[in-house]
């Protein structure tokens, strides 16, 4: 029997997503029940919270994006399915983590883990779902899924370490930003992309070529991430905002802000930033926009969005194609 | 070049263990070759971190049973040295998350990565372990070493979130209690007497009889583990102690008191729970005193190590058979 909560999860992809996905939607479908099924426990509190735990994910980025270059580079086979699974499934388990670094309250409209249960609740929760998606991909035949999730899952962790350790590093360049969002963020969109061309059978260069795709979509959409922190509405975003600024990592806007401004305004933005939490989001947005930090971080999105583009250039023309340049556009473009 | 971290790795197993693993001392060497290679990155905040956390575990069990198993079934082959770091990593990441579970500050005599760091750093090592160890098992040629890892993992996961699920019950039977240490200890342990053999080539019945040879041994060490933490001495274990009844986690000590006691001392001790931590132990210890609480205990450590031990009987005698008999014996009466 199907429940409650099971339900509810199949009808909540916003809609601009639903459009995006369409040459895949019946295969995502699939990817839901996989994920029903998998995310379970015999035992009802770890049922419970597990099942929990696989509403708070919920755009099924990284799944449509292993489904539509599967389905560009020749078409989604059943292995197809169980790795979209898999790649959610770590994805989730990286979120539950993250909302306990970052002590975030809110995750796609609902309460965190971390606040309906305890940060002990998150930390397990995640470790039961990065070791089941590890099981799952080792039910396939060959190595090579486990292979490439694995050291994809892996060079997230690294990229997540580095970033927690550049806290208050507001020397930090542009470069080093963007090393690590391609470890932290792209480096998993980039397995996907590579898993649905491989799995598809797609050569050794088109496969890298998607793999490249979701590099740059997975950057763009770090860098709008990070934006939508400063500028965007809670009430869209469906979680908390504001977190950045508060744990004072340094993300575009602000190390553009402190790269372009003179000295007077430079000693303001580092002054607001020590301020207390409420008033210095203000203060530095305000900040912000006395340069060119946001437009200039808006714009460096688009530009990863059109290198993400150019990749697909060799794909025969398909509605999956058009579905996955439209997708690099969005990740740039999104209010959410 | 090997690091001063590195190189006071290699000395610390402590006496006791250092004779038992005599059969397998050679290849523990390549096995911290293995680590020392491997728990490394090229960002130096990422690097200190992941070397420290390489010092947490420390006895080495896991790996020395998966070798021993190895090396009774047959003999010991390269893919061991790797799995028996493998197992190891998965360990070290459990070991570093349940230290933010159970808010410990010391482990294996250093101050734990929580302390340390902090929680963040915990949650993110113990991610990067268990992501580095899964990807290091998909490079053997076939997903069996995947499957049982992935399979274990997710298995102890289940398991910690279920005694999470049944702190402050104290209704809870010393079956339910068995079922949970069976799932967050045992499972590993069998899983790396099952590596062990089948990597051996031994045969499916011999694989199945070393897996229940750990299993067994590893609930022996984990009820053992137990009744340290009412009886131990913080200076031998060498990690924070007295954390289970903090916590109100029903260990066996209690469940058997809870059990045998009348009911107006079931009302003293039920009383003493609720008391400030330091006060509670002390008043606890001594009405476990009074029932056969710590005796019994003690007492099912060494039947499940004598169940261990009846496992071997198929094996043929060698000193591989005879450290794997002595370890049984040993994780249950150890006093660290």
């Amino acid at each position: 029997m199907v429940s409650g909560i099971a339900e509810q999860q199949r009808t909540t992809v916003a809609p601009p997503l639903v459009v995006l996905y369409e040459p895949v939607s019946a295969e995502l479908e699939d990817v839901e029940a996989v994920l029903c099924r998998e995310m379970r426990s015999k035992h009802p509190y770890v049922d419970e919270l597990v099942r929990y735990g696989c509403l708070l994910a919920g755009k099924r980025l990284r799944p449509a994006l292993l489904l539509l270059a599967a389905k560009a580079c020749g078409g989604v086979r059943p292995d197809h399915i169980l790795l979209a699974a898999v790649v959610e499934m770590v994805h989730t388990a990286t979120l539950v983590h993250d909302d306990v670094l970052d002590g975030a309250s809110v995750r796609r409209h609902r309460a965190t883990v971390n606040v309906r249960w305890d940060n002990a609740a998150s930390v397990l929760l995640g470790d039961f779902l990065f070791s089941h998606a590890f099981y799952l991909a080792s039910t396939l035949e060959s190595t090579r899924a486990c292979q490439l999730i694995g050291r994809a899952t892996n060079i997230v962790c690294e990229g997540e370490i580095r970033q927690k350790g550049s806290c208050a590093d507001f020397a930090m360049d542009e470069a080093t930003y963007l090393e690590i969002l391609d470890a932290k963020t792209a480096e998993l969109c980039a397995c996907c992309c590579q898993l649905g061309a491989h799995f598809a059978g797609a050569t050794p260069v088109l496969t890298q070529q998607l793999a490249q795709y979701g590099r740059q979509l997975g950057i763009a959409f770090q860098i709008t991430d990070d934006l939508l922190d400063v500028v965007g509405s809670e009430a869209a975003a469906g979680k908390s905002l504001g977190t950045d600024l508060q744990q004072l990592k340094p993300t575009l806007p602000l190390i553009r802000c402190l790269q372009t401004a003179d000295p007077a305004r430079r000693a303001q933005v580092l002054k607001a930033l020590q301020g207390d939490a409420d008033h210095a989001a203000q203060r530095l947005r305000h900040l912000f926009d006395e340069t060119d930090a946001i437009g200039y971080t808006r714009e460096l999105a688009a530009r990863y969005a059109a290198r993400a583009v150019d990749e697909l250039a060799s794909l025969p023309d398909s509605p999956a194609t058009t579905a996955l340049r439209n997708m690099a556009q969005f990740v740039a473009r999104r209010a959410f």
